[in-house]
């Protein structure tokens, strides 16, 4: 059987062997890139799936318009304009497209933007899935390096201006492996610079609203009203599944509109649209005001979890490692110093993780150019706060 | 901003401009691919939610597998079991993926297996969104002739030794648009084709289950069973969405190992897996054992329908028009003769029609290459019995 040439562009993931490891008993998982299904509102869910099942059946389990149920359309684009009331910037439901979790709207982008050959840059380090998705549509992917104020714009300028990129692709709030936050000051900038060099830029934002103190800077869509002309070329990806359920699999994207209808018309042939029923469900949940508590409950939670690891780490592994504290998200980004003669190579000390029962994923394969041996990322959203230490524990022991 | 060159394969389906006029009051729609969501199983469906909530919430909710939910695995490859025993044929829940709708599959299909410039065969006329979903991933898409026993294979044979494709790509059960349903003498010649060639042969098999009297031969993947050697090249596509609910978006494709690995690779970076609440309630309804109960009662109401359509056809249009009784499905398939001068051009008559308050689509676009301009395609899945009497009477009024 001959298989498209375009599977060759992506190999499979070392972490896939990492997670067979996971299965044997008593390891505690840092690895996951999950929420916490404890912390699933459950009762609100079900109310939901009842009331739309009830209110309108026929709608709820029929096709549906590939851009989306409407009545979630308008809930998600009410849901956006109030996020971004600091700056005003406005969606309407017409300007945005339901998408099945925002890993198909990263799907979309690369088949309507992505040519084989055509450059794209984005984080380094960035989400793995991303890199594998725009490879797959033969994008050649260049990493841009960030520090813990997010991408460094000088540089981002100078690889634009050498690569001419179909796009630029961030994170840029809470960022995963990162957790790194761009400053508010660095995203005025990209924006400028998206309007000077005419790039797309895509701002993929799961995790945005997952804050654990203070709230992270507008997003980049939100600032879109600060900087003329940039709401052209500003792409803003977002999702209910870090916050809510990432079984549902709703997410959203806002575009400009030429884009948006590419994006539209391509997602009719990959899965004429995403389940109504996942979608009616959404719509009421969200109608009937729960996502708020939801939200500052999960947070509440989060912060506890993110300040034991961080606590821990100190602790366990003192010089060995260095990080910065995640103002929000699910993950810690970290890397070994080496110091004292300690393990100074991440997949080593995964290895020797796992054998001491504790896990979490190496940092190399995050980045699509030069990975980083040093690094690591550490997921503290799935694992209770007792857990946490006997983990860090564990890690200490490792190295 | 620049697109991907991919997109200038696809052009805006002229159906969709007839789509729009679709609106206006009063109008009878034969125009639809839609089940009646009259006839959706709402109690049934609520209940199976309201269940699989119940009995794991954190797994309805959470991420899961690429490759789907385990225990709906487990029953779509009962289900399948059952459906084949005439043959004897086997399916493992390793042996089948979860998908988001058929659609899906054939997304992936047509990512796993089209290179730029390669060549697929598909019946002509076939689904429209097929051509389109492969056409964007560059397929060269050929149509091979069909009569009322589905597709020619004879001269399948000879496209295959002209072309050497990719794949073929057949509805061989109560086709869309055609209605037509491929013979048991067929489709071993087929399968003995497609080992003999080396030629992969896709089943896409969404109406199947929808069959009015006598139920029809078994599948190809059924009869694979008695042709050796023909598993290895067959591909079987399922879906619920015209026997349950489309909302759900849950099909499944059954392929070959080798295949079934690389689309699900693609599959986790188009959309990480199918909706796991959609697939925990699509699951906790087939354990619940309503699915016999609901194809019978579908079955009935869709034969009424169908007959009286075929009826209707006769008496209104006579021999303007000729067809074959489908036996399944939701289709009837026609062609206009120009008997006593009438209309031949059945874009024209698709206007006409509109004025007259009903509305068809005409088949041309479901055609690859060389289209049938006479052709027409009416559904009656959607439309009570009286109505269809009145709107086949606008129909021979419009002629």
């Amino acid at each position: 059987m001959q298989f498209a040439q375009r599977l060759d562009n992506v190999e499979t993931s070392a972490i896939r062997e990492l997670f067979k490891l996971l299965g044997k008993p008593g390891i505690i998982s840092f690895a996951g890139g999950f929420p916490d299904s404890a912390m699933f509102d459950v009762e609100g869910i079900r109310e939901a799936s009842a009331k739309a099942l009830a209110e309108d059946p026929g709608a709820a389990l029929q096709y549906g318009a590939t851009e989306g149920f409407n009545p979630l359309r308008e809930q998600l684009a009410a849901f956006m304009v109030e996020k971004m009331k600091s700056t005003g910037a406005q969606v309407t439901p017409e300007g945005l497209i339901v998408t099945t979790g925002s890993q198909q709207a990263l799907d979309l982008l690369g088949k309507t933007l992505v040519d084989p050959g055509a450059k794209v840059i984005v984080e380094a380090p960035t989400f793995l899935a991303t890199i594998q998705c725009f490879r797959l549509y033969g994008a050649q992917v260049i990493g841009a390096p960030i520090d813990a104020q997010g991408v460094q714009v000088d540089q981002l300028e100078a690889l634009i201006a050498e690569h001419k990129p179909r796009f630029v692709y961030l994170i840029p709030t809470f960022g995963n492996p990162s957790g790194a936050t761009l400053s508010l000051e660095r995203r005025k900038r990209i924006l400028e610079l998206a309007v000077k060099t005419q790039t797309v830029v895509i701002e993929d934002d799961p995790y945005g609203d997952l804050y654990f103190g203070e709230a992270p800077p507008p997003s980049l869509l939100a600032l879109t009203a600060q900087v003329p002309g940039s709401r052209d070329w500003l792409v803003h990806c977002g999702s209910l599944s870090k916050v809510l359920s990432p079984g549902l699999r709703v997410g959203w994207m806002i575009a400009p509109p030429a884009l948006l209808a590419k994006a539209t018309m391509c997602k009719q042939f990959s899965d004429a649209h995403t389940s109504t029923f996942a979608q009616a469900t959404a719509t009421q949940y969200l109608k009937a005001g729960r996502m708020p508590g939801t939200l500052a409950r999960v947070r509440t939670v989060y912060a506890e979890r993110a300040q034991a690891m961080g606590e821990s780490l100190k602790k366990e592994l003192g010089d060995a490692i260095e990080f910065t504290q995640p103002g929000g998200g699910l993950f810690f980004w970290a890397r070994l110093t080496g110091a004292g003669g300690k393990l100074k190579d991440a997949n080593e000390l995964a290895k020797r993780a796992i054998e001491k029962g504790v896990a979490f994923v190496p940092g190399a394969p995050f980045f699509a150019t030069n990975p980083d041996v040093s690094a690591l990322r550490l997921s503290f959203a799935t694992v209770g706060v007792e857990k946490i230490r006997e983990g860090v524990e564990r890690l200490g022991k490792a190295i």
